[in-house]
C-alpha cells in the first residue's frame, strides 16, 4: 500500500496526494482541474482572466463532474493602478518602432487590460460555491474580504517569495504557505516589495520558510517530477505545487493557451527563461523571446500591473497573426525540459506514484542493515525527515 | 554502519563523505582544507588569490598534517582582460562621488587586481604537489595545460551554470561536474555566454544536469544543511559543494575573511543577497551592501573581470578601516541563515551523519509494509533513485 507520510497538508485540504495543480491564469481550465482532481490532487480554477459568468460557469463544470471533491480558486489581490499617462506615453514610446515595424498606428487605441483584483463579486461567488481552498497571489485581500473568505470554511493559501512574507502571510491567517522559488513560472508572487534580484531559489526558501512558520509549507518552483516532488519534501514541504509541467497537458490547450506558446515549450527556446515585468508590469517568468532580448527582460518603462499589457496588445496580436511569438509572454518555469507529454489525471497519479517509489527505494537498503552495503544509505536516529513524522502525527 | 548508497564520487576522489568544501579564494585557507579532509570529506585550496610562493606553502601546510588525504586545488581560467582606459574612466567617474566623500582623490593610482588565471607556473606546481583533484571555475584551461594537470593522474571539475556548460564540459574530459546553482555565493562559473538572468535555480539545473551528462553530478547553491544534502542527492547529484556554511568556521577567519564580512554573515544582512558584477567585473552572490543598493548590483560600467575591483581598492580600504562595508564584497549564498557555528571538521562530520539519518528515517517506514501506517511513504518499484544504484553499481 502506497501512502505519504506527512498528512498535513492531505488533511487540511481532502486530498490524496500532495500534489497541487498551480492555477496559471489563461492555460488552466475546468478541464485540467477536472483531470487532477479525480487524480486525488488538488486541482485549481484562476480566476484572475475571467469576469463573474466566466467563474460561475467553469465552478458549474468542475462541480458537475467531479461533485464532491476539493477545488482550489485562485484570484490575484494586487491594487489596481491608478492611470499613469506620462508612464504609458514613455512605454508607447520604446515600442514605437515595433508597432511601425508591423505596421500599427503606435497613436492609436489599445485594449485595457484585464486582470481583475478579488473584489465583493468574486467574494459572493465564494460564499456560493464554498471551495474547500481559496488561493492568493501578490499577498492577501484586504481584511473585510478575507474574513468573509474564511468565514465559509474555505483554506485560505498564499505565495511567499521571501521568509519576510511568509511570516507575514502565517501572520494573516493563512492555512498553508506556497513557498515560490524563483524557478517558477509565471508570475511571482512577492508582494512585501519590489526588488526582484533578492528572489530565492526554491532550494534556499523552502527550508527557511519551513523553520520560520507553523503552517505547513507547499513548494513550487522548478518541480516538475517525481525528484523535485521527493526532494521538496526532504527540503520540508509537505506538499508541492506544480504549473509548468501541466502547461504540457492537453488539458493546458483549453480554453486559450496559444498555439504559438505550447510549440516554445516543446522547442529548444524552453531550456532559456528569464523573469520578465514587460508583459504585465509585475515580473514573471517566461521563456525568453525577442521583446525581452531587445528591451531587456525588465525594464523601468513597464507601466504598472497589469497596464503594461494593454500597450502591448496589438503589437501581439499583429505579430501572432503572422505566426510570430515576439510580443507574447511564454510563462515557463526553469525545468520546463524534465515535462512530460502526457494528460493532467495521469501525470498527476504518475508524479505521486514515482515519487512514493523513490521514497522506497532511498529507504529499500534498511532490511539489510544486518548485512550492511556499501550501496546503501542507513543510519541511526532520524533527524530532520524526523520532524515531519512529529508534525504530521500532531 | 552508516554508508552512502551512491559510491561515484567516493571513489573518484578517495573520500569518505560525498561533501567537497568549495574553494573560497579569500576565505578559504589551509587550516579548513585540513579540517575538511581529516572529516573524510575532500577539502579544497582556492588559488585564485595566491601567488607561486604561497600555493607552495599552503600546499606544504596540508600534507605536513594530513600527507594521505586527498585535495582539491582550484584555479580560475578566466582570460585575462585587455586594460580598457575608457572603461575605466567611465568606472572611475560613476565612483567619483563615494571618493570625494572619503576624502580620497578620484584620479589617483589603484593597485591592480590580483586575480590572475591558471598557467604554466601553476601547472608545474601541479605536476610537483599532484593533487587528487583539480577544480576549475569560469570554463577550463587552454588544452595543453589540460593535458599536463590529466597527466599527472588528478581528476578535472569544473562548474556548469546551464546544460549547454555541462555538455561542454563532459565533452571536454571533465571527470566530474559542479552544476552550480544560482543559490550559489561567489562568483558563477558562467563561461560559455554572460547572461546572468538566465541562470537556473540549483532545484531546476541538478537534475537538468544529471540527464544530460554521464559523468557524476556534484550539487551546489543553496546547501547549508542535512536537508539540503538529501534534496540534492534525490535530485540527483552524487555529492554536495559546500561554501557558505563554511564560512561560519573558525577556519574561515584564516587567513584574511575580513571582520565586516564575517559581522554581516551573522546579521539580517545575510538574508539579502543577490548577484553582482560590482565587486570583480564577473557576477558573483553576495549580500547587498551600500555600493549594490545604489549603484544596482549589475552594472553595464564594471570593468571586465577582475579589474572592476581595482578602481574600488582605495574605496574599500578607506571604509573598511572607518568599520564600513559599504565598498566590500560579501559573498554568501542564499541559505546563509540556515548555517550553524561550529568548526569546519565537526560540521562535515555532523552534515554526514545528519544526512545519513535523514535518509534512514525517509525509509524507516518501510518495515511496516505489512501494518501500513498513514505515516510513511512506501511504494513498490524504485524510479529515480534506482539509476544512482546502478550507476553507483556499474
Amino acid at each position: 500500500m502506497n501512502t505519504w507520510r506527512d498528512h498535513r497538508i492531505l488533511d487540511l485540504f481532502g486530498i490524496e496526494v500532495p500534489i497541487l495543480q498551480a492555477p496559471m491564469a489563461g492555460a488552466s481550465s475546468h478541464e485540467m482541474a477536472i483531470a487532477v482532481a479525480k487524480a486525488g490532487g488538488l486541482g485549481s480554477l484562476p480566476c484572475a482572466l475571467l469576469n463573474e459568468a466566466q467563474v460561475r460557469s467553469e465552478l458549474a463544470e468542475i462541480r458537475a463532474q467531479v461533485p464532491a471533491a476539493p477545488l482550489s480558486i485562485n484570484f490575484f489581490c494586487h491594487r489596481p493602478p491608478e492611470p499613469d499617462l506620462v508612464q504609458e506615453l514613455q512605454w508607447r514610446e520604446r515600442l514605437r518602432s515595433y508597432y511601425l515595424e508591423l505596421g500599427l498606428d503606435p497613436t492609436g487605441p489599445h485594449p485595457s487590460s484585464s486582470r481583475n483584483p478579488f473584489d465583493a463579486a468574486m467574494c459572493a461567488l465564494v460564499e456560493e460555491f464554498r471551495p474547500a481552498v481559496v488561493s492568493f497571489h501578490f499577498g492577501l485581500p484586504a481584511l473585510d474580504l478575507l474574513s468573509r473568505v474564511k468565514a465559509t470554511g474555505a483554506k485560505v493559501i498564499s505565495s511567499a517569495t521571501t521568509v519576510a512574507e511568509a511570516r507575514w502571510l502565517e501572520g494573516h491567517g493563512v492555512d498553508a504557505i506556497v513557498a515560490q522559488g524563483s524557478e517558477a513560472g509565471g508570475h511571482r508572487g512577492i508582494f512585501l516589495q519590489e526588488e526582484i534580484t533578492t528572489q530565492l531559489g526554491t532550494f534556499a526558501l523552502v527550508p527557511q520558510v519551513v523553520d520560520a512558520v507553523s503552517v505547513p509549507v507547499i513548494a513550487s518552483g522548478g518541480i516538475t517530477d517525481a525528484r523535485g516532488i521527493v526532494a521538496a519534501i526532504v527540503l520540508g514541504a509537505c506538499a508541492v505545487q506544480i504549473g509548468t509541467a501541466y502547461l504540457y497537458t492537453p488539458e493546458a490547450k483549453l480554453p486559450k493557451l496559444p498555439k504559438l506558446h505550447r510549440a516554445a515549450l516543446r522547442s529548444p527556446l524552453a531550456e532559456t527563461t528569464a523573469l520578465t515585468n514587460l508583459f504585465t508590469g509585475r515580473p514573471a517568468r517566461g521563456m525568453v523571446n525577442r521583446l525581452m532580448r531587445e528591451v531587456g527582460p525588465i525594464s523601468t518603462l513597464a507601466p504598472s500591473f497589469p497596464l503594461a499589457g494593454g500597450v502591448l496588445a496589438p503589437l501581439r496580436a499583429a505579430a501572432e497573426a503572422a505566426g510570430s511569438d515576439d510580443f507574447m509572454s511564454l510563462w515557463a518555469g526553469q525545468a520546463a525540459p524534465l515535462a512530460k507529454e502526457m494528460s493532467a489525471g495521469p501525470l498527476t497519479r504518475l508524479l505521486a506514484e514515482q515519487a512514493l517509489e523513490q521514497f522506497r527505494s532511498l529507504g529499500e537498503c534498511i532490511g539489510s542493515v544486518s548485512r550492511p552495503s556499501a550501496q546503501c544509505a542507513v543510519g541511526d536516529a532520524p533527524q530532520s525527515g524526523s520532524r515531519h513524522v512529529h508534525r504530521g502525527a500532531s
